[in-house]
């Protein structure tokens, strides 16, 4: 694990409240404490944001992850993907779109290649990026193989699945999927820094009182256990959240994404992010959107970005836990 | 509606700490303050729960509510299903049952017949009642055609179905029951002295994405708001609770039972209870159990028999959400 870890952070969609919301957290030098921090956008766009949110650092472009270690001040690495004449804030446009999806790429690049620790999305525009003809689906953000890890607070939630329509879940719980993700979680909760973790499995229905419960989620969660996981379940699903939230457990698997989503939503700890599981970097993005109508106005509060920046370099210096227990 | 309505409270499965927290929320003198209280039960457990408890009230057998309103201290109507010697705190037992069901079809009947405003259900045990052969199946403590309203803070749920096996649910979602469901909770919260309730109804697929959020949740919508209901939806699941509880809506209609649930047990706003729509009467339940593990020692919180019993006397009283407003 890197002493000094140094996390990229693309910039979001240009028309939203991603770039003011990067300087605004590196303005409160909080980030900074545990590692370095690399914006990836446009130097332009970064030097309008600072200007309207009254961030008086400078804007400096860098060529790699390496030199920005060596500058004061806010660093960014610009692919030159300009936005023109025809950009707008706080409206939708290809040109955003396009800008967006050539810093993703150099975000995960730098990252595949280790120059990076991992990376932070800020918030994207689906809309531009549909028109940009960058995206199909939602779910193409999504790296290929990972699974969502959501924390919120002391809820930390990884489901099976993740858009599926509702008369499709059932089909989906299968033990191989269960096994699968309680593995990785257990892997990476060791990785970022937690001696042993706790898990525990939701029940697939109410009260865990169905078929499903009891003939693949209770035998997948025996062999698991079986293997050496601390894990529990099929837990009530009215029940497991609350649980996790009391410290019984460390993370809840859940069988469907509203399942937990519901939870997380509703306790709605402040600092909430996802991390992908499956990467051999650490990936997050932030729970909130573009704000397309507070963009451009200076007033967007940078708290999630800060707990995305904090929590991305605890858990690429594998301190995250560690910091949990003494703070 | 009654100006002293007068609400009879069945005093819970013996063994547990239903007659417990009886006792109690009575010694506080707090549901006192919005009508009257009678215990439908045991006056032989229910001594017994006084003297566990510290309680010095005396408790008054009565053969009627109307004789309750005459007498000090605790009132308590005994329909004479004796607790034996095989009967022992903590444990189910088919004698236990089958008292818990004969005073259970008295303070129906009495409710039925117009001498209460209605009646409260402490915590049963469904192993006791089914070894006394006098249920079934859980939702068979459910009256017929009613639906379960559940209030916890300012979050109130009623889901269209209860306890669905997840793979059921996607069909058990029609318009026929999203409106019935929705007039009736507008015409409930209505008699309990709101003025003009908001609904919002969720819809069934992450975020509303699928065909049934679109081709079923969304015209049902659309003909309640054309008959004059204040509705919205259908609002994506993650977001439905959440925005109820920061006060857009005064109830929500959710599609299966964990949608509202894990909400309603994650958000674990104190005083939670359950109202059953479609009935001439008001009928609660506590969200608690029998609590076998501490029973008998005379530590069981009375909290929330308190707030279900405050709650049942407001809403009877139809000023239910006037003292919402006025406190």
């Amino acid at each position: 694990m890197p002493a000094n870890p140094c996390i990229g952070v693309m910039i979001g969609d240009p028309a939203g409240i991603g770039p003011e919301v990067c300087v605004r957290a590196l303005a409160s030098g909080r980030p900074q404490a545990r590692g370095r921090i690399v914006l990836i956008g446009s130097a332009e766009v970064l030097r309008r944001a600072a200007g309207l949110t009254g961030v008086d650092l400078p804007v400096t472009t860098v060529s790699s992850p390496e030199e920005a270690a060596l500058i004061q001040g806010i660093a960014v690495i610009d692919p030159g993907a300009e936005v023109g004449a025809a950009f707008e804030i706080g409206r939708s446009s290809a040109e955003s779109g396009r800008a967006a999806k050539a810093w993703i790429d150099r975000a995960e690049q730098l990252s595949k290649d280790e120059r990076l620790d991992g990376w932070i999305m800020a918030p994207v525009d689906t809309g531009s990026m549909r028109m940009a003809g960058v995206l199909q689906e939602l779910d193409d953000l999504q790296p290929q193989g990972t699974f969502m890890f959501r924390m919120s607070g002391p809820l930390r939630v990884v489901p099976i699945a993740e858009h599926l329509p509702m008369r499709a879940v059932a089909a989906s719980v299968t033990a191989e999927r269960i096994s699968h993700v309680a593995r990785m979680t257990r892997d990476h909760l060791i990785r970022w820094g937690m001696a042993s973790p706790r898990l525990s499995v939701a029940a697939l229905n109410p009260h865990g009182m169905f078929e499903e419960d009891r003939d693949i989620i209770a035998p997948a969660v025996a062999a698991l256990r079986a293997e050496g996981l601390d894990i529990a379940g099929p837990v009530s699903p009215d029940a497991v959240f609350r649980q996790c939230i009391e410290g019984r457990y460390d993370a809840v698997i859940s069988m469907y994404h509203d399942q937990g989503q519901i939870a997380l939503k509703t306790a709605a700890f402040a600092g909430a992010c996802t991390v992908y599981l499956g990467l051999p970097y650490v990936q997050l993005s932030v729970p909130h959107g573009t704000a397309f109508d507070i963009a451009g106005k200076g007033v967007a509060q940078p708290d999630s970005m800060i707990a995305a920046m904090t929590t991305a370099l605890s858990l690429a210096g594998g301190v995250a836990f560690l910091d949990e227990a003494t703070e």
